[in-house]
């Protein structure tokens, strides 16, 4: 027997790993920058990598909100940060309210059509498949900003 | 009610469509490169971008012929064309190869364990993602190439 258009591919429990296994390679890119790079550098006139880092965190915990309660908030970037070390307290105090707000998720969200934060118009998994998408996108940037500096970047199959 | 770890997130046909609107991004991007530069411009020592276009040539159509036979040919990258135009027609033969062998995936394929090119050890929605996402992440560093070209690179949320 093959497939159907309906046949489902992956559970809520899976998804919220893949986003998290994303997550943390993503810290270890922030983490692989000198501590000054990682505010100043840039290559073709694109955001230097903490910028790009700070858009994801306007996007991971504001949109769980979004998701959870149904009602978006209007989307901005984390605010700066002072140092590496702070960026990277950000992104786990994100880490730990993706993992609270997750399970808080309705049953049958996932199908729901929403507009996420009042601006990107689809389906619920379709929305959380965007800002896992636009990290991974960014965080390909960061691994050309990391080479471009002659730093060897983590291996993009560890998660 | 709330999600359990079991509640499904999309469908196949969902899979499918997230699958080839990347792919239909990509496509752009090959095309946004000048004949030239595709084959050769590069930044921090990294593959030109049609490199990893081959890459992702190599691994659409074997991965999803492991997906519906579970026999896995040994991963390469796809022959080089010598044009742009040769590379263009590669990445719409393997668009019409993807949607012919989706609906052939067996039900159930998707939570089966297997070992993708008999290298990449994981469940089968996770083997594909992991394609997708490769695709995502290298497609990132063709942005940078682009933007180091001087030229805009067609937009991320357009699929």
């Amino acid at each position: 027997m093959k497939i159907s258009n309906d046949s489902q591919t992956l559970t809520a429990q899976q998804l919220l790993e893949h986003w998290q296994g994303h997550r943390s390679l993503t810290r270890r890119v922030i983490e692989a920058f000198p501590d000054d790079k990682l505010f100043t550098h840039s290559v073709g006139g694109m955001r230097p990598f903490a910028e790009l880092a700070l858009e994801m965190l306007g996007m991971t915990t504001p949109t769980m909100e979004g998701v959870v309660t149904r009602t978006w908030p209007t989307y901005s970037p984390a605010e700066k940060p002072d140092s590496k070390q702070g960026l990277l307290a950000m992104w786990d105090k994100a880490t730990v309210e993706l993992n609270a707000l997750w399970p808080q998720i309705p049953e049958g969200r996932f199908q729901e059509d929403d507009k996420a934060f009042g601006m990107w118009a689809g389906k619920v998994h379709w929305i959380l498949l965007y800002i896992i998408d636009n990290e991974i996108h960014h965080r390909g940037q960061g691994y050309v900003y990391l080479r471009s500096l002659g730093i060897e970047p983590p291996h993009f199959w560890e998660r």
